[in-house]
């Protein structure tokens, strides 16, 4: 006599915080989430229908049964495996195309330069004579990256001579990075933005307010949105280059640019990524519509919402591991009853030192205030 | 050399609706929640570790073991079962004491009644000659209800006579329903409007701002937040109240007081609800703090969150079933696409006529407009 309701399922790969905090919208939309996770216990444990290795292509097609469309908590799906499923007909949101330019920073940045896009000076390294080459030219100091298998910090290196890359510069360490190194020049930038957006697969394409993102020692660790200080041009210019981007490497679902601000106020292109991203944490709270409920309504082909702010200024701080053994959920009563209006978000993950582990967002008209009170409120909790 | 970060773990009993909004808000909090569900495939199914009758003590009983604190997604747990709960040491919140007169509104008009709190005139009956005369002395018209297994509409009757009355009467009927039938006045009230407030265990208290709630046949199908043109008097009144109420029936967790307002602006106790309530879903955007959060860290005495409102008006419209097929999922794109600042709410469930499908909230600066859209964006799905 009665039918269920009928729903999408979205199938998400990787068990993170990603994929647990797409957990909420899921339910309110009326989507299935199943994560495929890499262990028992992740993050997405409680949306998690599959544990096994998404390296595994027999894995992930199994997976992929129960699906109506695959998308991701990270960018680390082998491409094969991406292929194969869309080979199969399995709708794969972000395509593998686009994963191709996410897997790949080289690969990235010939196709930005291509697109005519803003981004720090850049080559391709293969020996210690390009390297050199590279730094003489750009003020003696290069920014080198393994161009597969970097994120947080990770692959990257500050060099002021080839001697300094000597290890990433043998045959053996350049074959496993994909043949070449990628040099960047430093840019003396003020500040780091993100700009976060979302696409369908049929094109429609929705951009948040410009974010300023304040990283410590290559983590992001506070995001305010919208970034303070900036003019309409600024912002006009970030979304336009998100959009390119989008459009330009076939991207769908979330996607943020992050992007240097030099002294000129001119942006640079610094890394993408293709997926709900820490800069957009705030919007949780602070949006019409969150990155994660935008990424299942592009990832799904449904219309995506409104990315309006809901206050002033939104502040967002990463609760970063102090020790293998500090415990966040233990100190929530106190900083609790000290921020009555600060919102806190655990990922259910054990700890380690640097290891995000949480974040806490507080809403308010006033950057200074605001920013004040989330730090206060993420220091109970971590100090 | 890692310790997975503590939580605490609460269970709910009950699979609806109500449970299933607990999970976003538990997720991010860090608390484990289990719910103990009626059947497979329930609105809370993501969150279900159990599956069980919570008639059977046996049930509820296995069901305590695994989980720090019990509370719930109804009211309608047997006094027995959570007697003895509580005497194996159970942390059962609300406690069966404040539930005992959510379960039975006779006892409950009794002790509003010690309280010295505003409500319609009453009566218990137990003859047709009480009836007659409660009907005589209160204008020709009484609203008869069954003291327990009443709702939404439910165990409640207009009657002009005994004779409207008479299978009601019957000693069969009324020794099922506790003994007695409570006769109420009917109020000639201008609208009805809803005080929400949560209380902890340790006596922690607060209360979002008053609502209007707009019933059709007896259900909500929708709610402004805060009720328009209220003065502060009345806001200090009815928070007042729900306070009282809360103290006086030992209420833990979310507490919703349905209120008339009369012609001369009195308000006075209809219902109430030990529960998160279909007038406070409006804050899940609303408010800092939802009241199913706030209901988690009530019921597990963590310090209560800010209820400040998001914008200056909230409007929920219930989407409720027109038939046994009708689906609202399917029809999601269009209205989203129509109404990309509306914020969708499923409760995964089968299509009944009348049944409660899902909600739609739209924030706003403007009662009018706000609703306007809200009941736009509904009829979308509806219609």
């Amino acid at each position: 006599m009665t039918a269920v309701q009928k729903s999408k399922v979205v199938g998400v790969i990787g068990g993170g915080q990603l994929a647990r905090m797409m957990i909420a919208p899921a339910l309110h939309l009326g989507l299935e989430l199943r994560v495929l996770a890499e262990a028992e216990g992740s993050s997405a444990a409680i949306g998690t229908s599959m544990v096994g290795d998404y390296n595994q292509l027999d894995v992930v097609l199994e997976f992929a049964k129960a699906v109506d469309v695959i998308t991701f908590d990270h960018e680390h799906v082998p491409l094969h495996v991406l292929h194969e499923l869309e080979a199969r007909g399995v709708s794969v949101q972000p395509p593998a195309k686009a994963l191709a330019f996410a897997q790949n920073k080289l690969h990235m940045r010939v196709r930005l330069s291509e697109l005519g896009l803003p981004m720090p000076a850049w080559a391709a390294i293969q020996t210690a004579e390009q390297l050199e080459s590279f730094i003489a030219q750009n003020g003696g100091v290069a920014i080198l990256k393994t161009p597969i298998g970097g994120y947080d910090g990770k692959g990257v290196r500050v060099v002021r001579s080839a001697a300094d890359a000597a290890d990433w510069l043998s045959p053996n360490i350049l074959e496993s990075v994909g043949g070449s190194l990628l040099a960047e020049a430093k840019v003396d930038f003020v500040r780091e933005l993100a700009q976060l957006s979302a696409r369908r697969p049929s094109g429609e394409f929705k951009s948040w307010p410009l974010v300023q993102t304040n990283q410590q020692n290559g983590v992001c660790a506070e995001v305010i949105a919208p970034a303070p200080n900036v003019d309409s041009t600024t912002l006009e210019s970030a979304a336009t280059i998100a959009r390119k981007v989008a459009d330009g490497l076939g991207v769908t679902g979330v996607l943020a640019v992050e992007m240097f601000e030099d002294a000129d106020g001119r942006l640079l292109i610094n890394e993408l990524a293709m997926r709900p991203h820490n800069s957009g944490h705030f919007s949780i709270e602070g949006s019409v519509t969150s990155q994660f409920e935008q990424h299942l309504r592009a990832v799904s082909d449904l219309p995506l919402g409104s990315t309006e702010a809901r206050a002033g200024v939104a502040v967002m701080v990463n609760l970063l591991g102090v020790d293998d053994l500090n415990d966040f959920v233990s100190r929530f009563g106190a900083a609790m009853k000290a921020y009555p209006e600060a919102k806190f978000h655990t990922y259910g993950k054990s700890a380690r030192k640097g290891r995000k582990m949480g974040h806490v967002t507080v809403l308010g008209d006033n950057v200074d205030s605001t920013l004040e009170q989330a730090r206060a409120a993420a220091a109970v909790l971590r100090d």
